[in-house]
């Protein structure tokens, strides 16, 4: 079955690398993916697939009844822009001004799809039903996840899986992460108000670079005293701005902004409280005051202690066990994390580098492209993994 | 005698104004006062004192004679002007564009002048010698003073006095400092390089904002603990600067500025050598590196023990002790302080305040004036102080 | 096989506890296990056992042939005693006065002497060797261990297992850790020598408690800035001491003690390093000095990642998997590490808590002891795991 | 007059000398100087001077009306010994276990009551009145010298003298301060409570170590920031300690002590809240608590701006400019500051070292002996002093 299917797949692969193309040259900004999401849409439809849209926004979900009896997989793809300006020189570069799909999405979209075309055209071999989740807003927070987990996107499914397209790993290599494979974001801004005045007369201000630098060395101790040492957390103050030009000009104030990564909710609420705490006590201690915002980013994204191994058991059998590689955490953000808080969900990452056709730039780069055929990769290792997950259900 | 020639200052003070008026509309910078110096050393001659041109730079300086024996008695005025652009509406108002006497040096120049021609009125009742020090380039370091002694200014002065108008001080006031009237004002500014990087990642970083917090919180401890409570010093670090707009990415460097104020000469090398010091190893601790400047301003002034209560003893009697105020020591720089290390040397304030005239506004303002008849109290105290000083001294 | 096996265990489980009661009643300390060593060098050679005695210093190693091909594998128990007086009432107390075994060592040594009886009885059919690695002094760095490896106790062993009883888990349960399951635990003693001198004066000395706190501080970025957030590290000063009742005398030097806890080879390493940069080059800033004696415990232990599962799986069907624990790493120390770092080996812990026999002590208590039972879970979980891994190797 | 009077003095000498080793060979501790009160008052009686005693508790005043008119004249002199055991070798040794002399107020006294005797005979010379103040307790705050201002023993008191014997002046040489001459000596402890546990979970505790360390860091920039570079103060924490032998375990609190000096009252009041505020807010800061234990010691001493250049002027002429030694202030405590407070008051030392008799041991050493010639120079300073100040009113 698994074999002809991924015939099927390799036989659309002109359309996919088509349609992946139209999407490229049209890119649409997060929260505004209005064309994209109908082409979506129109795509599933013509595969006879249930459609629902505006899901939670602009999310498109379809719906495919398997011919013989099953669980129901979710299969998750992003499909929204960045706000870069385009600057590789090929022949489906982005045709509008300053968006580009300069992270692979288009790739994640295009690939979902073709999954979609190959298992509706063999519904009556599939068992259980398939879920197709494509999502809108991946790289804005607060991102579309959440609101389609919030319209009800997720009922009945069982588990879900998602892919992102790497340019920094080979095409033809698949990497999988254990446990936490992304770290929650946050991020933080603080405004110490002192009082400025002479440097020479200390005494008639209130200092606010040694309230920043107090705060600065306080705020150490929570990564080193207050978080248990067998979770993780990073705080960074990135930024420490304060006075100017002048040699003997005390500043009015201080501008400190940073990081938070924690993977642990507890832990995350824990580290937020206890900023705040700190840096409100440091003030009070000398006469200041100050503003502190502290923005949540995506929660950690957490790879199902179960279903991960069996879907790297997957991919060492269809890829071999040498392209297969054990990925460590990342600190980047990913709000796939919201579906994985609901149901037991595994991401996985699918090598798309290929110095060949200059596909070797960062994500979010300007020149930033990937090779078509991780699409195929992507296909697959859904594929496999579905039918795996519905063998062991039967 | 002394009343005799506080009349005859009286009688030219008009000629004080205009000569004063002249200087205020032609102002020149610091090293570059060439007709200043050049009128100067004119009306000094034009008294029948010997003058000395070119002395250490611009420096005039004049050697009046007396016909009876006596002790040298210097007298000191500067005579440089600010890059500031006049913005009085007055009749003699800069005709320099962006140059302004915006100190008084205008002010203290006639004044002496005035003093001179009296003095070489006189020269035949006049006791000892007066050497008249017209200094170029009090307002920008390393000055103008410190030249002039090495040059040779002092050789056989005894005493040295100086003047300053205020315009914060009402006219008619003086105010007499004792001990240190001025600090010693330097600056630094120190670059720390660690390496930057991913705020998620500390640990591939050499984190600069961690180790300026930590530099400048130990560095507190040179006025807390290493500098005699007994004495004074000031150590401000005034700007702090690290990182930019991103939230999440660990700066290459940091920068810090500030200003160290001390009054005792073996305080000062001991606090550069202690901030060198605690910079470095603060370097060293964590495998940075830096680069410091350490910029030394002016010395501190210091108002000799025996010749300033005496000072304020004339003052008093001259002046009634109601307009004779004790002040504090300052902490504005002040190259008079060089004549002072060089022989017993007093320095007064004169107010020159005058709401009337509009002259209200602080030194360095673009809208700076003094009331002129300063002039007169400052020739006034020159003249009893000198006077007195010989008589101590018969 | 295994059946008849467990059940020769079985009956001669009161040998066991006869065996185990002697040992209870004459422990002997760490690296003077005279008596202990020569009663299990006995019984070993009873068994008809190959015997070596004095393997690095008291220990005994037994080598056992199967009568079938095979690897080698390696069992491990520790036999020393601890400085702690038994305040125990039951018959077996203590005969030594201030030496008792209340760690569980005497459980160890006989429940792996059952395994070697049983094991001997049956080498006809036993594939490959069995090595037991009876280990001295555990409880005293640098233990026992590392000498056994270094004498050579470990050439031709394939795989080593070990296990240790556990009064907080209760009898009957078994808990496996993955990776890394002991930290190593180092120590550290700070001495900062300054100058001490009068409260009023500090200018006259070189302030301890200052350069202390600031160390402190300074510490804490080793956990937040310089070890990898996603390895672990621990550093705590638990003790500051520096002067005494005097509220106005500023001490001669302060003492600092605290703990080190890493996992990583390599972090530790930096660790150490680390600690020591910053404490010279905060005593460099401020013109002290200091002492250093960093002690490293044993090393990080590590339950190889192959095997252990695989003993998590024949614990599941030994025992049922509700009796199976995962269990996080602990920061206690153990020397297996050492046989650990040499081969793949796995350590396992035996509960032997039991209220009914007040078997509920802390391990180090006076009161410590354990259920007897225990030695035959320990015992069935060595035969099956030495079996299972026969069986994957044939 | 005066030189009649020095005569005198000199004359009566023996029976000082005898009264003072009467006092030394029986001391008597602070509070507790009910013998010693009474001799003292029975001497003034027995020279027919108007004597109160039990004044604000163990104070003895007496009056000695001049035949001439005048002001009034106040000269003080303390009477508490210390609990110190004598170690000194001579015949008038402390005969009381423990307790002794050894600070010098019993030369202090037994002067006076000299200075009492030559007045009383020379009365009908004697220009105003002359007040007595023999104080208890100025060993032990709160001391004597505040209750006795507040029984009134000031009231109609111009000026008020008092001295001190210095071991580490020569016999014959005295020392005027000016303005401060001593500092207000405060003490405080702090007991910083977070929770303890094993170093290596550091996230079950509240570690007061960090917490403390952070303290003393944050504390220095009450001298560095908070005060007027111009005024003076120091806060040294002296005594540090939290844990103690075991190198993993994080203790329950922390205990610092120290000590704060300065001259200016507003700043003592300033320096006291702001380390209140510091603590309180740096333990809010990591959910610690604290109990601050404050202490207000003797406020800081002020020499009279006016009356003390005259004094010095006296003591030129009666001693010799080479004999009278300008001193710095100091920062030990002296309760005379209670006076100083009320009335223009002027405290001088008077030299009593003399290495030929062993005189040069430090104050409160039990060794401690000044040469008692030092009770003529006390005596002759007071009645010039007087006089002079008498004249100056006439």
């Amino acid at each position: 079955m698994e074999e002809k299917w991924f015939a099927r797949l390799q036989e659309i692969y002109p359309e996919l690398v088509s349609f992946r193309r139209d999407l490229h040259m049209y890119p649409e900004l997060s929260f505004q993916e209005e064309n994209t999401a109908k082409k979506v849409a129109d795509k599933l439809a013509s595969f006879g697939i249930e459609v629902q849209t505006g899901v939670g926004g602009m999310g498109v979900v379809g719906l495919l009844r398997g011919g013989k009896p099953g669980k129901t997989v979710a299969l998750r793809a992003d499909f929204d822009a960045l706000p870069i300006q385009d600057e590789k020189e090929v022949p489906y570069k982005s045709r509008i001004p300053g968006v580009m799909h300069a992270c692979g999405h288009d790739i994640h979209t295009s690939g979902l799809l073709g999954v979609a075309q190959v298992l509706s055209e063999f519904r009556d071999e599939l068992p259980g039903n398939v879920v197709f989740l494509h999502q809108f807003a991946e790289e804005l927070p607060p991102g579309g996840a959440k609101a389609m987990v919030e319209a009800g996107c997720l009922e009945g499914v069982d588990v879900v899986y998602g892919a992102h397209v790497a340019s920094e790993l080979p095409v033809g290599i698949v990497g999988i992460g254990h446990g936490y494979i992304t770290a929650a974001a946050d991020s933080f801004e603080i405004v110490l108000y002192g009082k400025g005045g002479h440097g020479a007369y200390p005494h008639t201000s209130v200092d606010p670079i040694v309230l920043g630098s107090q705060v600065v060395m306080n705020l150490q101790q929570i990564a080193s005293r207050q978080v248990d040492p067998l979770k993780q957390v990073v705080l960074s103050v990135c930024s420490f701005v304060g006075g100017g030009e002048a040699f003997n000009v005390i500043p009015d104030q201080v501008r400190l902004k940073g990081t938070v990564r924690t993977y642990d909710e507890e832990v995350r609420v824990a580290v937020e409280q206890s900023l705040k705490r700190i840096v409100e006590a440091s003030c009070q201690a000398v006469g200041a005051t100050c503003e502190i915002m502290y923005q949540r980013g995506y929660p950690a994204s957490w790879n199902d202690e179960t279903e991960t191994p069996l879907l790297v058991a997957e991919a060492n059998r269809i890829f071999g066990e040498e392209r297969v590689l054990k990925i460590p955490p990342g600190m980047g953000g990913e709000d796939f994390a919201y579906f994985a808080q609901e149901r037991p969900a595994t991401f996985f990452m699918v090598g798309g580098r290929n110095p060949e056709i200059q596909a070797t730039y960062p994500h979010h780069h300007p020149k930033f492209d990937v090779d078509e055929r991780s699409m195929i990769q992507t296909g697959q290792l859904f594929i496999a993994a579905l039918l795996a997950y519905q063998a062991r259900h039967q």
